[in-house]
């Protein structure tokens, strides 16, 4: 293998960009040359490319957002999209790709391979950690901190105002971001999708929490599929239910995307681009890099897309015994 | 003067607690007995007093909030409730009062002069910074650089995805917040109260951006009266008339209120609490402290009420010049 | 066992408040009564005890150091201290013991159980991240991120004056905190007592460099056994071998102790105060709680005291290979 | 005047970039083309222009140092040298300069222009706030906001472990950055180059905290001309006097000068990247914009480089009034 490209796609997350110089430099320091590809798989059609090198990666580490941009793209859904996106590395003598995303980038990996054959490696690169196959990806770790930090400062306006407030926090699936959150937020409860709780439960926590003369609680909403919807809808049926409790509702929003990345995400994203580069360049294809048990391993696309990673029961447990 | 209450009311803001603690330990220095009263008017009423001293108030300057806590009370707005409050101060032998808040406190404050003659000094806390008789108000230095921290993140995702952010942050009826935000964080637009933008100059401007070739925009938006409202119809105005722009609103929300008080805000603070009480030792009553050209003043109550603070023009200009 | 105590011994470290909070409220949480012991060893010998309920750990999850404070205690290292230490526990009835801490804490507290019977389980309270029996300590994740950010503002200064920055972060014996502060930091090069590196070593790196044309470099030292002075002699050296170069030493130092800790400190230490109750209420004694590979696990205080935790041998030549 | 120049000089500071960045876009915004001179003085010597537009200086707002960096320049000191300076500035056709920085830029600017008539306007970029003709320098506000987070990480250790902190912070000539940390750290004790403090005077206020039960202190001490040298040996004569007390020094150092800049600090240097172009382009000449009582102005390099500005001493006694 002698010129690789890579690319970032999907949801920006913080630490693309410590995963792309990592790839950049691992690429020239086993002598192999580089591209960055623009815009994810719309720049791989619409060709693109730039060379670069470890110069062009320099000073980045500590900057969220992604500097090879992101894009959604339709044009990669047909056979023709990817025809050109072929052409365009043939063109450029590009033997394999690095691509960092989550899984709709993976599974446009995957068709792209069976028809064009050209070798892909992923690296996990979104804030929802719910990627089968790592323990950890990338941005999560810098999400849940920022989400925290909002939470923090909120919570300065719930106790001295004695208040009620329902926080939304990013989560189209799972309650990865929700959690932590909520352990590290101190709240009162936490909802996820991976576990129902009906508005009649949360009026009741509430209930037996002034009861026990709280005054204040936060609880932690997981988005769900319809983003500001279900904790609109939780807050609403719990003032009906409580009248003379002051709550309002929070929505932490777009701001989790953003930001430099923590120390972990960092070390995190510069480990998966090493790991990636080193392992296109051992002939693997169609395979993410993770770290599960802080050992570094490849796991297939196949099951990076299909298969479900399960959250920790006991931190739900926790949240209840923390807010005794 | 031998002994006096302090309390905070309305809206929290960042540089509350270290106003309160300046208050304690000036009285204090000066040999004065003080009080903290909890939640504002309404503990006045219910008789919620704390005897202070230097050490109830170690370790809260760097605290967002207000250990006073805050309330809004409807019961004060009627005379039987200012009687209750009254009879409580007699109770306790309380001479005078230092009010932290904005304009709803004060307009209490005289009133309940009128009636009683209990002499109330106040200080300036809320971060709307849209009182008269001071440059800045205690909070509004906080709240601005947390609504900045939340554009620098949600800029990653903007510059990322190249897309249009639609921001809004804290401000009723002024510009006060919004400005700076947008100044500081290299926003195209800005849209406050205080100057009138149609849906079709903000139109106009994303045109003219993108024609430019910008790929990304962020309008920052004060909340209005109707926060949310505003934010979300401008934006989808904006999207039916340039159909393949990407935009997203973000609503920047209560942490805007929140969060450990930056430098300014602790030494405004600070000195704001130091100044009442000298105030109210001196004889004044029925004024605010304030920071007029880095000078402490006075200023009645009356005028910080009624007369409006003006918006230095020169700042919406800047925006134009700094996003060409 | 109807009735236990928790303190805080060695120096502070970032989220053991949120562990002090676990521990009551999981006492609380199973029916057995709380105390805390105020400065570690010492108030154990002077009974300063404190009967602690849910209330008493309310809105300090997110607080840096200790409500507990620490200290350091000659007395308890006698036979006396420590008699004097059980005839307070005995008048308390006290029954168990939860230390939050490291190494030399549980030393303490190992040597105590032999004489007196009184059974401890620990949490590892330390930022060194050096306890084996845990992947990860209370208060590590916090101080290499305090570390990171301090480089980050270094780095700027460091870039735009093409300078050589030497930096010392912490960690005595281990290379724990200066890894990820060099990999995440982008530093050219880390010191680690893990590895012999000799002065000429870092001059020839910071020549290979300059002949690469870099002109502004991170080398990140971990403190070693003698605080500042290895920093200072390794730049020296390297100032004598390559006079052009503008270099410049900087010392972390105590801030990297202190601060709000992460989600990730906040969820470890909320974690190990839940299982370090748990594990003593179902008879465990000398043993330390800890998470290994994300499960929470017991390991004899033996053994964290005379084990030596590995560090990864692969991060050291990431800082090579991402340096490139 | 048709084209201009804009370069960086001295230390660098958080807001240089917005500056540069405003005067890069007021000069679009006026149709004047624009140079960047990379490394001050020393790039003008070597002929290091670069030509800018409103895309140079995209993104930069928020970013620390300065993209242009800085240089201190011993060639510039001489005839020679800036005569080479002039042949690159007739070369490149450049009619008028910006200089951002401190005393020593604007004294480098005066003496060129007596020389060869090339006009200056600077803007005031250092985080020492000790220039005359401004309330406020570029960098201030963030140097101060940083030096008092890192105190307040500092007094966590100071509460848990009942120590006494010395810290030292910024600050040659002056108690500029000294005085807001000390009054916003919640400090006992602030030490400044404006205002003799023996010893003596130290051991006694703290000889008195400790009479008063207080346990933990923190001192903050301005640098002042033998940085690192004054704290240690206050720090060594206090422990001297009070053997019992359990002292640590801390120095913040190169910290204060990065980072990303503060609100404050981005709108006062747009405001002065605007304003000095104005002025430039007005024909002003050996001025340095500036910010009194809220309104842009202009000063004299004369008056600048040789006029003290005062500190306030309202100040200093606050820190006393607030330690009660």
């Amino acid at each position: 293998m002698k010129r690789i490209a890579v690319f970032t796609s999907g949801g920006d997350s913080p630490g693309m960009n410590a995963c792309i110089r990592a790839v950049v430099r691992t690429a020239v320091y086993h002598g192999v040359e580089v591209y960055g590809v623009l815009r994810g798989y719309s720049g791989l059609i619409n060709g693109e490319l730039l060379r670069m090198d470890s110069m062009s990666v320099s000073n980045i580490i500590q900057k969220g957002g992604t500097i090879l941009k992101s894009a959604r793209s339709q044009a990669f859904m047909t056979r023709e999209g990817r025809e050109r996106a072929y052409n365009n590395l043939l063109n450029y003598h590009i033997d394999g790709l690095i691509a960092i995303g989550g899984n709709g980038t993976f599974t446009g990996a995957m068709t792209f391979f069976e028809e064009f054959g050209i070798p892909t490696v992923g690296a996990p690169g979104t804030i929802d950690n719910d990627l089968f196959g790592t323990d950890f990806t990338i941005g999560y770790d810098t999400a849940v901190n920022t989400a925290l930090e909002a939470i923090d400062k909120i919570r300065d306006t719930a106790d001295s105002h004695e208040r009620v407030f329902f926080i939304e926090v990013m989560g189209r699936d799972s309650g990865y971001i929700a959690i932590p959150c909520a352990i590290g937020g101190g709240a009162e409860l936490v909802l996820v999708p991976e576990q129902k709780v009906t508005p009649e439960d949360v009026i009741e926590t509430l209930k037996a929490g002034f009861s026990r003369s709280k005054t204040s609680f936060i609880v932690v909403v997981a988005e769900g599929e319809t983003a500001g919807t279900a904790v609109a809808e939780i807050a609403a049926r719990a003032k009906e239910a409580i009248p003379q409790m002051d709550a309002r509702v929070s929505i932490i929003g777009h701001i989790q995307r953003g930001g430099s990345p923590t120390a972990a995400d960092r070390l995190l994203a510069s480990q998966m681009g090493i790991a990636a580069v080193e392992a296109l360049l051992a002939g693997h294809k169609n395979e993410m890099v993770g770290v599960v048990n802080r050992q570094v391993c490849l796991t297939p696309f196949q099951q990076t897309i299909f298969r479900k990673k399960r959250i920790n029961e006991n931190f739900m447990k926790m949240v209840e015994i923390l807010s005794v």
